[in-house]
């Protein structure tokens, strides 16, 4: 939600307790009143708009930015040309900027509150008066949505679903039969909840595979997020659990079973097989697989792409594949690059060995 | 569906042809009579629920289960404490559970039969009779929709595709032009069938790329089900075909003209290039990707997060990237495992060749 | 859209600048009036079929063929089995299909002109009287539509998102607020554009992970094309933007404030991490990850599967993980694959290390 309050250098400047430097001979009192228009990249702000700097890596760019002014964290020196405007020294500008952001957020429509006239909402479904019930949304039968909860269009919530308070489900998210969403969720565009887990057996007849059935659901817990178009599978009985406060980026694979445990982030493009658990506030990072029926524990750092084969100590911070200890992934990559050198040393005995 | 049958403990043992092994002094006849309600993890049961010990790893949990009872192998020994509660014994766990779980499977709504009043179905479009066509879905010109299949609310059906009987195709779902679905094809949420294939060609004017046009189809023949938010791409022209009884997990990417055989088995999060044909009765584990115009024979295994860029023998198990015999890319990774070792060898002669 | 013109042989030669062979004992005033009335691969085409071979490795299934005639590139030597048929020798088989595929492509059922009487569509938008909107479609306030430019069924534009003129975004496809989308772009089935990005920050009692605004927006130029159930993130502040002429496969994450050049290809289930810019004209092959905040040069090809750690040159060509210059990643797989040969050199010498 946008904050109402004034976006003047000087009141940005409060939000984040910043230090002000201000150009050389510049009218400190008419800059001060400026209003910051917009945040933008340092290489493409323009004149109005407010731009950080919290990398010393793009700190030259700020040389030849045409921003207004700059939030620039303590540690990073700047030369005069970038001191051509107004500076907002700040501990972190990555910190100052969520402040900044904060009060720069404009505001979103949402659906009106009610259930819009071309959403089909079965009789036995509970919907909160105060939930916003969007066009073209779907709600099965005794599936029940919570107080200021939000629905945008083509929303699909099948039947005996429960979706909490105060969360937001964009448009085109499905949630299948039966599946529990705690308070505060955020769904993404397309997210898949409670499809069914990917298991099967040979047939009766021998000659064909034959699915099996699941028959459990999901619970997604308070406060989590799931990117667009991630998929969260159903338990083939009981549930596929994600803790509360995790965050799951776009386009990832939680697979039948899996339990996530509180505050794990998990970045894009990664799979989780089937009855796998991941501990409390674990990393991982993007494109990782982790295989099935495996223990992950808690506060584990996952190095991207990361193949996971074996479980993993709690705190350990693992990469490569098969993934093991990042330290230990780190030397081999870094012995791998030496072969040529060694295979100039080894060549000469190798031929030695042939020749006898 | 769920079955009628009853779900006392002595039913289910029946049922799987169990051995039933009684606690020390339990009231056999009493619990004989007991009702089993639902079916859950060792460490989630609770007093009335049924559980599975399949792999003696997990056999020690049940020393603390609450389960009111368990399924467990034939071959996994138990201690006191787990047989504290009546044990189901059977060959195997895993295909008791099968049975239990289709007795067990409660039913899922479907939309009525008939077409629902936001359906938006072309007159030219043939709908049998017996088909459930839900709320806002989408059928185009002259497609048509077989007996006793379910389209769920929001499925896009575009003209002249063709979806044979008793079918499946969850919310979200779409099926471009003439695309053709054999017989009880389940389409998980999402899935995208017929999108255009990814082919270009420089532009006329030589400064940009101009798209290809891809007027072939798909065709999915019987048995097929695809996983959430998975696509498979139009041929260039002639068809994309993925073989009877194949399973396809979620977020997978088959390429235009690709052909894949019958009763294949696909993980997660794969792709396949273009014109890539794989054979009758391949397992392909999660993450892997296979470049375009590869022939993959018959029964071939391919390990998880494979990166095939050669033709696969039939029966072969390959691995690892470039995907090689599983073998030897296992070997290869047990001694890279030692190259710290081989370093600390091959330093000194390193040193006094460099010192020569 | 097909092209009225005509279909005999003769014609597409004329329309390819084919030089035809005739089989032996032909009548040629007969065949050069047959009409063409498909096409397919080499091995499915029937009678009336053209086909192609534009790869000396297919040329021998040309043998047994049933196709009517065949489009051969000049340099593929030909038996007389595969000489039985029409051939029409062209320069290049792939280029003369291009031009032969659009001869053939037949036309697409779009939604009528106008906007479809069950799309839910804000009083305050603004729709092109030519644009297409079809059953189901939700426009938002103050979103525009330009001519010509079709909505499938079920798309979602939510307020002040743009899209330009003769665009086409297929059924389920999402743009969110303020995005901006130019002209002739195509979205296939399930696009998530303007999504969240994937930042979070500690929540300030400590306890948990608070989201960070994502005020930014989307902007993809003119030509750019975007697979089925890929996502693009919005920008933090600012815009992530997809440059002129870019095509983008299937199952492809673009993180925030990314920026891609103008006519980048990047093939299927790639990630591309936050403000990242990748330069015009790349290749980017299937399943690689970019790490964030790297810069790509121009015209870089990145072979599949690549994990990319660091800035890469223009005009590079790189692959592996983490990757570096292919040639020098394609040695080094080389020479992992002699490491069992080195194992059998280095095992005594290991062995008298040990026993010293």
């Amino acid at each position: 939600m946008a904050d109402s309050g004034g976006r003047t250098l000087l009141e940005l400047a409060t939000l984040v307790g910043a230090t002000i430097e201000w150009p050389i001979g510049c009218d400190e009192a008419k800059l001060g009143q400026t209003v910051v228009l917009g945040l933008e990249t340092v290489d493409r702000a323009n004149e109005c708009d407010l731009t950080f700097v919290g990398n010393a890596k793009y700190a030259r760019h700020l040389d030849s930015s045409r921003a207004l002014a700059a939030v620039v964290s303590a540690d990073i020196p700047l030369g005069d040309a970038a001191r051509a405007r107004v500076i907002l020294r700040v501990k972190s500008a990555d910190h100052a900027m969520m402040a900044i952001l904060e009060r720069f957020a404009p505001p979103i429509d949402l659906p009106p509150i009610g259930i819009d006239l071309s959403a089909r909402v079965a009789n036995s479904a509970s919907i909160d008066p105060s939930a916003r019930i969007g066009p073209g949304v779907f709600v099965g039968a005794n599936a029940s949505i919570g107080a200021r909860t939000t629905l945008f269009a083509g929303v699909s919530i099948y039947e005996r679903a429960s979706v909490g308070a105060d969360c937001v489900l964009h448009t085109q998210v499905s949630v299948r039969e039966r599946c529990v969403l705690g308070n505060r969720v955020i769904l993404a565009a397309g997210v898949a909840v409670g499809t069914d887990g990917f298991g099967y057996r040979p047939s009766a007849d021998g000659r064909g595979i034959a699915k099996i059935p699941h028959i459990g659901h999901v619970v997604i817990e308070d406060d989590v997020e799931i990117g667009a178009n991630s998929c969260v599978d159903r338990g083939k009985f009981g549930a596929t659990r994600i803790g509360a406060g995790s965050k799951i980026d776009n386009l990832c694979q939680i697979g039948h079973n899996v339990e996530i445990g509180r505050c794990v982030v998990m970045s894009g493009l990664t799979g989780v097989a089937g009855s796998t658990k991941i501990g409390d506030g674990c990393r991982i990072g993007g494109g990782c697989g982790i295989a099935d029926h495996l223990v992950i524990g808690r506060g584990v750092n996952l190095a991207a792409r990361s193949g996971v084969m074996s479980d993993i100590p709690d705190g350990a911070t693992w990469g490569g594949f098969p993934a093991q200890e990042l330290r230990n992934a780190l030397r081999e990559i870094a012995l791998i690059r030496k072969l040529p050198e060694w295979h100039r040393l080894l060549n000469p005995l190798l031929d030695q060995t042939k020749a006898r």
